[in-house]
């Protein structure tokens, strides 16, 4: 059977290909020397497939989407008493850059701005850390996010402390307000250099999915912060991710997400999914301009808007396994509970690993007591491909969750009350309603 | 069997009552004259079971409350880029009465700051009603929410009327923008009667639930607004709902949600329920002491924040019938899917409905496959209370979804693997395994 | 002989009469129906002339203009104290209809923006005028400082008062501070047929010039406002009366001064002219664009700068000599010019270089035209000491600059006609009038 | 003669000494330390004199009240256009530290806040200086204002740059917007060694003295800088100089002024005097308390204030009478005092009258003691145009306060020592000088 999520990504990739508006970040020589027509998209499952297309598995540095990752670091190195005594949690209404202060205490509004980011950089850690410790322990922490091992790009980190004179205004502002307690210069050097990290499509993607998974990476299995924080962090990325923009991102795709100025842009729906998405060009609120295009079409095609109602996520795919022997054996994929987007990645997933042996597929909705628009149309697409690959499908569906089930396009479906009753139709043309 | 969620909100009402601080809001007299005392909240489930305690149904002016509300109608009367166009979605960061325009189109920034609200209540309706009819439109609207016909306090809004300077400065700037288009007076009227219109804890517990069930008022089943529009309205007031305190608001309590100045405070989590409170002293941001009390306690006690991972919230009771006859007589609860808190709240409906008679009961978890601590909390309870009133109880539990099960206190319940086993053990103690 | 200012006055107007830069007011038809070329001078003296060119006899809305003198009536109906608690006096370094309100208080910031200025036409006249009587005493307030009965472009007004959306904001809002204790509409009403006065260049160039003149005007002698009232109001025109260009303005001008909107603009220079252009076109700040050209003109020409140095303030003790010899040797100061303190300072240098031997003393006035009050009491208070160290003083004071001179415990001063007197009186008894 | 201003002084000190509200500057130990009871005042007079009272010959380091002179510097070593390119002259309203960047350019409001100071450090001297060669082009500066050779305090210096954070995070700021085109941490230094010269009341006084004294030190005789920089930097002061009380300032005391953190206190009021004060107690807008008490009563006691009409201004055409009779009759004009183009006005004005029966026409110049560059261009026309209109023209200047007089294009003037001698020369050619 053909991939359905990989064809989905490219087919969007596709439609989003030609808006070249926008300009990559010009303020160093490195990020003005990207490639502006890089253009990558992935899906992390809380249950660890990832999907990509286009550039996915390309480098580039991660930049501010590294924010709300040290966010949770520090949450959950020095607790939320220690961070918010320093950060507030406050939308600014403004862009990344601007210093926004708490007019009395100093402390920077939220952490998704360089004075808060700044500030979360110097709480990650141990309180007695030395600043290269530090940036070891962050480079740990995205790492333990991403799954694998990360690294720098020195150039980048280089040419950026070149013309950081901006974040070293913040940062000596910060210091003058006691909100930084050490020598300004070694904690805007380390942030930094938390910035140039290199990261992935796929990497973004995992790291998303670890929040979306209550802080566990989902192929790692590391708890690598407390579901707590992970609420917070999500919390705050909803609220303040997009800068400016944060209250049209909220409403229009309403997934928790943050962008970096070297063209990434990342979303966590808690409980389903992690997205990434990587083009250079961005627009005036310093956004990938192709990276909100691919996000709004993910949201409204997959209803996965934060705000929606929405479907259980977990373990739908109750079994899979083979019925009888010989030509009539039945490979059956007994599901269950609510599916939506998510869950019907999953059944995707196992369809997916079907043998061109199994001629007969029964698709079991018993246990299935909810079902949503995009779940049922992946569900049906994916009957329509495994016929087009020579299978006979059946769909067990007693309480008609699914009522008048219509693959299209050359698939063909059986629907049965029960896995037996799928025995007694080896021959018989599709579409039909047997009781 | 004695109610388990009023019990529950009465403990809590019981554990803010004491704290006195705050005032009521004094800006005019009959809500400066209100009684301090009052305590009341109530929870209204998406299937329309609504719970209260305190004085829950006590009438009060319903005030900002009426903004997420008034947005809802003017989006689904008007259409979305219509709204946009005069009133945005951005958080302010600021007071509830400042006036935070656009600086260039004069556009209030979001729906829930005066400035917005009074834009938002000349959208309402179709585009040639007179003042009158507006106010009519918008008190029809409210009335759908609640699920019954609404009435406005006309002494409250004469009061308001003569204080209304600064809304009428408002509202002349906005009309020197153009965001107004008619006499600012008439449109200041028909804003503080809408503001003036009475409700209990209860109507908006039912309005919240309105929101939170896809727009569908769950006692009336009307679709009062689009599903589009209570994803719009809910993700404005997550952002925006609780003024220069939205940041603190969504990262602890993370329930969308908007207070008014007469006590009221409500919240939607979507897909599960709507929650209001009712206490009139205020905090310096102009939301009730005690009302954003409960709602920490809410949220951290059943894990309503809307960044969690959600269990799956529809039909867990499968079905609810008897087995056999006689003594030997088994009244099944056979559940299914994921369970949470509203998950849960469904069950404790039901077994309340279960007689004296039906001595032996068993809750049938075979179809279940994830349940949430709030929820197996409340299950046991149940059994608790059930063993209390009499009954014996049957765990149907093959997989162990809540291992080692202890009602505590007075609760017994017996483990078994199918129903089947059930009858073998009438005469057993509780508590043992039997596989 | 051919009048020498007039030609230099259409000799500048010539100079930037091709200036055709900037638009004329557009907000109401009148003033957009204005004709653009229309272009006007007039200077008028502290001494009563006026000199004029071009369009300096045609009739304009006084508009904004009216500011500085509502403020200076203000001050002299209500007295500083009651004044100052409604409007400050600091720059807002913002445009002229921005609210600025002090965030606490809701006082204006400055009587020269709209809030400012609307706050104070409600202060003019006794507190208990009906509207219709604080226009009237506007009204006669602005024609004593003009010299002639003023009246009103009554279609101006009504179409100003169709448009008055955003000044009616500002009311209301300061009537939701208590700036304003009545009901706004009939102030802003109050507050509009006081910028819809008709004047002249010529009009203007006198006010200014009453301004100039310690508040007398010129032409008909009035002491229309105090002189202490006239120095508050021409400090708040230097910082405030050009808005967001006032610095510019300051620097480059140094003319305290203000614009109106219908092409108006005066300046005041203390003790010397009152001088007003008139030319429809704006800038962006609302300053009409050949009016600026022409005071920087006037300003560079004429050495007008505030902060320049007068030509009048040096060489005070114009010699310092000894007349005869021997017992009836006297010791004559001979001063000149104008005194104030930093004259009076250079007389008393000069007396303390007196030595005993010098018994007799003349401070000749013959020369002097003028002298301030801190002056006179300097000139006694040396006369006194000289007295007591032994000498005998004698005041040559021919035009009784000094009328009834008592030095006071102690002092004695013989005031003769001439030097030659002192002569005559050696012995004489102090303090006698000799003529 | 005791001397009469010391008194004065001692009296006024004496009255103000009582007050010991405020606090020192505590954010360096150094400035924390002063003596708190420390109080002195001192006037400078424009020819040279100075008198003071208390501790006026007591060191303390200049601070803030480096800021107009350093200003004054980079104006006159760089141009107008360079430092305007790079610092406003807007009022910011706003506190000593506030950084108050220009949006769009980042160029700071005004020189007079710190962001506008380090900016205006950086540009004194020749573009090419090292860091240490333009602190000392600083010093020698303010050496030449103070008429000594001043020297810094070290240990001032050093905690400053201990604590110089905020100072820092302007700089940086600034460099991000290329309004410091060097490492900023070297400006920072080199501006808190600018704070740190040490300076006595005696020394301010003469410093306000010598911008009173169109740029020439009194003593020294040195034009330190040019009249039009003194012009702009006494502007800027009046408008900016005593930060977010700059209006209640410029409206009661009136004279341009600077306040620094340690407690020091200038006023310069052009023409006549510079003056100084030292109380280290500081108001919260960091103002000396006493100091501001100090300058209120000058300047009520002394009509200092710049606003106020001067004394000297007045009454120029002392006499207009003939002499003689029949064809030799002379028409004197007797002048007096200084004239600027107020006094030339009236000059015109009186000539405009002369019939022209009155053949013979003398400017009688003898008690004239000054004359500004336009009024002598005035005179001249006056001269010129009676020439033309057939009159015999006759300057009586003893003095030679108009040398080499030339009317010009057809005008004719005869220069005399007396009106006696126009008598004699009824007949001569115009032009020549008889003495």
């Amino acid at each position: 059977m053909r991939p359905i999520i990989p064809d989905y990504l490219a087919e969007v990739l596709g439609d989003v290909e030609s808006d070249t508006s926008g300009e990559p970040a010009g303020y160093i020589p490195e990020l003005a020397a990207a490639d502006p027509e890089r253009l990558g998209a992935a899906f992390a499952m809380i249950g660890g497939e990832v999907y990509g297309a286009g550039d996915f598995d390309i480098e580039f540095t991660i930049q501010s989407i590294s924010k709300p990752f040290a966010y949770a670091l520090a949450l959950s190195d020095r607790g939320f008493d220690s961070v918010l005594a320093k950060v507030g949690v406050e939308p600014s209404g403004e862009a990344f850059n601007e210093i926004s202060l708490e007019s009395d205490t100093g402390r920077p509004l939220n952490p998704m701005i360089n004075a808060g980011a700044i500030t979360v950089h110097s709480l990650t850690g141990a309180e007695d850390l030395k600043p290269a410790e530090r940036v070891e322990r962050v480079l740990h922490g995205l790492s333990a996010f991403a799954g694998r091992r990360l690294r720098m790009d020195e150039a980048v980190c280089a040419s950026e402390m070149e013309n950081a004179h901006r974040n070293l205004a913040i940062a000596h502002m910060l210091r003058s307000h006691d909100i930084l307690t050490e020598d300004p210069r070694p904690i805007v050097d380390g942030y930094t250099r938390q910035c140039s990290v290199l990261v992935t499509t796929r990497d973004l993607a995992m790291m998303a999915a670890t929040l979306a998974n209550r802080g566990i990476n989902p192929l790692s299995g590391e708890q690598v912060v407390p579901e707590a924080v992970v609420r917070q962090v999500l919390s705050v990325m909803f609220s303040c991710g997009m800068y400016d923009a944060a209250g049209d991102w909220a409403t229009q795709v309403g997934i928790p997400a943050k962008s970096g100025v070297a063209g990434g842009l990342i979303g966590a729906l808690p409980g389903q999914i992690g997205i990434a998405t990587f083009s250079p060009r961005l627009d005036r609120h310093g956004n990938s301009v192709r990276g909100v295009s691919l996000f709004e079409r993910f949201s409204s095609d997959m209803g996965l808007h934060v705000m929606g109602v929405p479907a259980a996520a977990r373990a739908v795919v109750r079994s899979d396994h083979v019925v009888g022997s010989g030509p009539s054996a039945l490979r059956v994929l007994q599901l269950q509970g609510g599916i939506g987007f998510a869950g019907a990645e999953r059944i995707v997933q196992e369809a997916e690993g079907i043998s061109p042996s199994n001629v007969r597929v029964a698709l079991d909705l018993t246990r299935v007591h909810s079902i949503d628009d995009v779940a049922r149309r992946m569900l049906l697409e994916v009957a329509r491909r495994l016929t087009l690959d020579g299978h006979e499908v059946y769909l067990v569906d007693p309480e008609s969750i699914i009522p008048d089930p219509d693959p299209g396009d050359g698939g063909r479906v059986t629907v049965v009350d029960n896995v037996g009753h799928a025995d007694l139709h080896t021959a018989t043309a599709g579409g039909g309603q047997i009781g």
